[in-house]
């Protein structure tokens, strides 16, 4: 619907009671920050749960009113008419705990203490954000869910709804997403942490209270994880070895010479102004320790044995961040439990980056499944 | 040869001419560190020049008299009864101008100002270590050499001898190596060159002055390089999710908590402690810039029809830095030219480390080659 627009706004809801933390500790009078589009139906059949990657939000799709540029991050993909109809569906976003886009993150006051959090903010989990996403759907009246989705890390939790509460979900819908980290993932996260946790103006975390940012970590962090969304094809075919100024060569180590630098930098930048060094850390953690299998001995078919969503599980061709062989492992456990699964593995060129990338048959796939497969389930809910 | 050690000793050699560099720039009164094994016959066909790739030196074989764990960086190819047999061969290892082993590089005086070089060292190529290592052969009388030989970015100065000197060189072996460095290769040093010229301690390159050492920047430089030598495989089986220690999780997000974060932030805390800050952005410089194609319009066969060496490639296949792709551009515009070629890529899980490993069937190659192409030439020179 070429200049229609969804206009949106975010809400927040605060949670006074204790959430129980995997590591332990806990955490009260929270706020998570949430937006929904669409309507929920009078049996309260049709909410789908959006839950999201490293750097997103709770601003999924649509628009903020007054605001150029502001459609949410999977715009593409949900919102009148688009794969995942809000016509239809219920849609909700929610930015995590620990995040910094609303949600109780970091930056904000421990009510215990009436000091920041800073560094003294709990680990959080994907087990973690999962519990507290089933807190939002209580308060929202949802009993069960049409379906929860995510990509990456979004994906994982996805996933771990399954498993923590399978009753209340009826598909999941798991988008370049690995059922853990491998060595290498955790590696390319370890370094983003030292290059933050190293920056002079972290200050072991509270930076808040000595009016700094660790913008050098921060960047770093961002150029990293950037080079790990793309695919080396994609890097070729965008920037290849193209100079950024003419076709001399200045013979300088400081200055950017080449393209790709100057993207790099300018995204390193860019991140720098707008997301919470704390955060990060947080989150790359959070990545780091989800592994269902791991309470099962490393047996992932096992460990997925508790879930009875049905699942679509999408992975691309060029991810090498989480390659196909991932979703292969996450399908395997499934048909070893003899679930029902739809699997598409889009060849596409964009890396891991695909999964938030407008593709004909990515959206295909997601819109064929969405009106067959999770709208059958609804009806007769 | 068990319980046989071949010792060595650096020796150096001040040139006091300038040399013209690739940048405009020239260089005057420079030291090179070089070492020599092995001893050159009458006719001086038996010379063999290894080249060295980012963090290693002249030191390639042997060991230091009363130093333990001093074998040179490639001591298990180089050596009597070694692949490349010193026993037959004269073979040199040459420290790059610009690196920190003993040549001249940015921490050693500049003779125009009596200052410290630091920031202001020239940028170096490929092209100008190789117009310093023709320079050195000529000091040691050694016109022809019977081979040149480099992993990496070693066999870039190999490949680029063939095409400065084609006369002087009979063989090139060039091990793990590519024409030029993709997109994403260029994005993970200017990671590294970041995290080192964003580091407070760095001072815009004039840290000696200053009595610090830019070490958060060198440790994540060292980081982030060693990810890209090793492939997912071999992380994953040498550590793979295995925590540092015990079996219960510590929820920090700056503690260790897994053995792959140890293994690199003890690769880091150790490059930090010899590697100096500016030859590592120079050096990561030389190899962005080597392109031999690009005074051909990117046409690689019309580069590469200046040489006239015989080349033995060597790949590996989980080789992700320089993938054996790489290695079949360097073959196809060989044989384009019709060149005299051995090709050998080997199935190896250890990714780009692989070349400085010790590999039966690698090793089982080179020894052939020289036994028998090489040999072949040198007697007849």
């Amino acid at each position: 619907m070429p200049g229609f627009f969804m206009f949106v706004q975010p809400q927040y809801l605060q949670f006074d009671a204790p959430l129980a933390l995997q590591s332990g500790a806990s955490i009260r009078a929270y706020t998570l920050a949430y937006e929904t589009y669409g309507q929920l139906n009078a049996t309260k059949s049709n909410a789908v749960l959006i839950c999201h990657a490293l750097n997103a939000s709770h601003h999924v799709a649509g628009v903020y009113a007054g605001q150029a540029k502001s459609e949410g991050w999977w715009h593409t993909m949900i919102g009148p008419g688009k794969p995942v109809d809000t016509d239809t569906y219920f849609v909700i976003g929610v930015n995590n705990l620990g995040s910094c886009f609303g949600s109780t993150g970091p930056m904000h006051q421990n009510p215990d203490t009436s000091e920041v959090y800073g560094a003294s903010f709990p680990v959080v989990t994907v087990e973690d954000w999962v519990n507290a996403q089933a807190r939002l759907m209580d308060a929202l009246g949802i009993q069960t869910l049409a379906a929860v989705m995510g990509g990456s890390l979004g994906g994982m939790q996805a996933l771990s709804w399954t498993l923590q509460y399978p009753s209340r979900v009826r598909h999941a819908v798991v988008v370049a997403s690995a059922p853990n980290l491998t060595a290498e993932n955790i590696a390319f996260n370890e370094v983003a942490r030292r290059a933050i946790a190293t920056d002079p103006d972290f200050h072991g975390g509270n930076f808040y209270q000595h009016g700094t940012v660790p913008k050098r970590g921060l960047r770093i962090a961002r150029m990293v994880g950037h080079i790990t969304y793309l695919s080396d094809d994609v890097m070729n075919e965008k920037f290849g070895r193209e100079l950024r100024e003419g076709v001399d060569l200045k013979y300088s180590t400081q200055e950017v010479e080449f393209q790709i630098e100057s993207y790099l930098r300018h995204q390193g930048d860019k991140f720098a102004e707008y997301f919470d060094a704390n955060t990060y850390l947080l989150i790359t953690r959070a990545l780091d320790y989800f592994d269902p299998a791991r309470a099962f001995g490393g047996d992932l078919s096992k460990a997925l044995a508790r879930a009875t969503a049905k699942f679509l599980l999408v992975s691309f061709s060029t991810d090498w961040r989480f390659a196909p062989a991932r979703s292969h492992e996450i399908a395997k456990a499934l048909l070893d439990n003899h679930r029902e699964l739809s699997y598409a593995e889009i060849n596409a060129p964009h890396g891991h980056d695909a999964f938030l990338l407008e593709d004909a048959r990515y959206m295909g796939v997601v819109r064929s499944y969405f009106e067959s497969k999770v709208s059958a389930e609804m009806a007769t809910a």
